[in-house]
């Protein structure tokens, strides 16, 4: 099976995903220098892999002799909006043992992805024809994904599944990864431009639409990859439930709603790369989805129902 | 002043646009199976601009000796949503002296394009910044264009305006047509990808929406580039207006509504070739924007506004 991250005993090895689906190329991070710029040119990315790519870059700088403040801030701040990078960088460097603390982040978030699926796949048992957005399975996370995560579980429990994958402009995280991805493991998919998104919806090409998170507040209201927030409108217009799933350790308490989550923004060549022409260009990598457009979560601790702020404290509550 | 299509004694020049921005290539169209494939492979788009393009197409058609039967479906079936095609091939077939007919349909075009520009103008007098789709400026048209003749008329006339221009994948006609025309003009305008305009309007940076249209049904469900509906969907939920901007002749009385369109279909090819990857593909050209979306009609004939089935009606009553 495809494992994006790789620890081998001194080092990481890493699918770098900007080649993908062009060639298959595993590259190696040696410094916490390879391990910010894999985390920074989305060489690795999806919150979760990220986290546990930046574990990992702790236990490289801890051997390098990098101070805990300096890691905290060099690996922490390597991206912004998902908190999984600064979380489990955090607690890395708290550990009595770095290399052992990864590790257990890294097989939780193999253990959270199973449970998501399965989760999921209990919610999703009546429906056959999901839409997602960028990617979150193989590629994105330590195990078989989040929102892909209950695709994989409903495809190998012998369910049908079928799939809409847009795009995701500007970096085509779904045409290039959630395509590949799919594909290389049967599942069947269809790839639309992100523009073809709504009209997808209204003609009922999907019973259900289901994307990963970068930070869940307080309230529920969810970032993720630019482009979430306009699925989550044309499910609402076409009446067709809008899922979020991940991890709990997507979900940040201390984060009270979407005004308070910063929203990376990246390069202006990312979007005139493909037009070739040189103008102003706005390009959020991220978006906020407010809670009340969300049908419900599927998390590893189970699905979460509206209200969100009394659910989301709940699942925190039981998980101390 | 950019000419997207010229008439020069026996054969058509237009600006061969899958090139833009990268060069400007005119070519000659002699004959009308020049004609058919400048249309079919986009190299002359927008609704007006094929229209007038198919009228010189039967000029030439007649004069290469072939009947006016093979002439209506050849040149008259080589795109099938926009309605402007059919009708001006229809209408040159059936004049007395062709090119003359051809020649009127374009400079009707032109002025079509002016008085959209004025009466839009008025109706946005309070508007500083716009969003718009795919592209219909001077490349689409005749003249200064539909959506971007309001643009174009509100610049001259020295009022402030700045664009937001949609990427329009799979082709780009926004990243690679718009935003070279607003640049080239002198016009501000920030491109943008289709996943970001959900974000964009609901922070608040468009004052309006407005759009072209391929064909307008009877009750106002209208046609146009795909990512249209999305647009109309995301400027109702920021409460932002939606208006079509186009000339008459893209309406289609005998169309009652919007089911009654034919969707164009385009090849896979157009959204695999970015991201490399042979898996299914959904690639309508158009979708279909229900009337209940729209604010308002911005017409050669005045601005249209609820409930459009009355009056567009009566539009059509005023003009015979």
């Amino acid at each position: 099976m495809l494992n994006a991250i790789e620890w081998c005993d001194d080092h990481l090895e890493v699918i770098d995903q900007t080649h993908l689906p062009a060639r298959l190329e595993v590259v190696k991070l040696s410094t916490v220098d390879d391990v910010v710029d894999a985390i920074k040119r989305l060489a690795v990315r999806g919150a979760p892999a990220i986290g546990v790519c930046g574990a990992f870059g702790v236990v490289i700088g801890l051997r390098e002799g990098r101070t805990r403040d300096d890691l905290a801030k060099t690996i922490g701040d390597a991206r912004p909006t998902a908190v999984n990078l600064r979380r489990d960088v955090d607690r890395t460097l708290q550990a009595d043992d770095a290399l052992d603390e990864a590790l257990e982040i890294q097989a939780e978030d193999r253990e959270s992805c199973a449970r998501i699926g399965e989760f999921g796949r209990a919610e999703l048992a009546d429906t056959t024809r999901v839409m997602t957005h960028c990617n979150t399975g193989r590629l994105a996370t330590s195990g078989i994904g989040t929102a892909l995560g209950v695709v994989y579980s409903k495809f190998e429990a012998g369910e049908p599944i079928e799939v809409i994958a847009t795009e995701t402009r500007p970096l085509l995280q779904g045409g290039r990864l959630t395509a590949w991805e799919l594909h290389d493991a049967g599942v069947p998919v269809t790839l639309i431009p992100d523009s073809a998104a709504g009209a997808a919806l209204q003609a009922g090409k999907a019973g259900a639409v289901i994307v990963g998170c970068d930070r869940v507040a307080a309230n529920g209201d969810t970032a993720n990859k630019i482009g979430t927030y306009q699925l989550a409108v044309f499910a609402r217009a076409a009446n067709v439930p809008f899922y979020v799933a991940g991890p709990l350790s997507s979900f940040d308490p201390d984060t009270p709603d979407g005004r308070s989550i910063e929203i990376e923004f990246r390069p202006p060549e990312e979007v005139t790369n493909a037009s070739g022409i040189d103008v102003g260009v706005w390009n959020p990598a991220f978006d906020v989805t407010p809670a009340h457009l969300i049908t419900a979560f599927i998390t590893d601790a189970g699905v979460l129902r509206p209200p969100f702020s009394v659910t989301i404290a709940a699942a925190f509550g039981a998980q101390k």
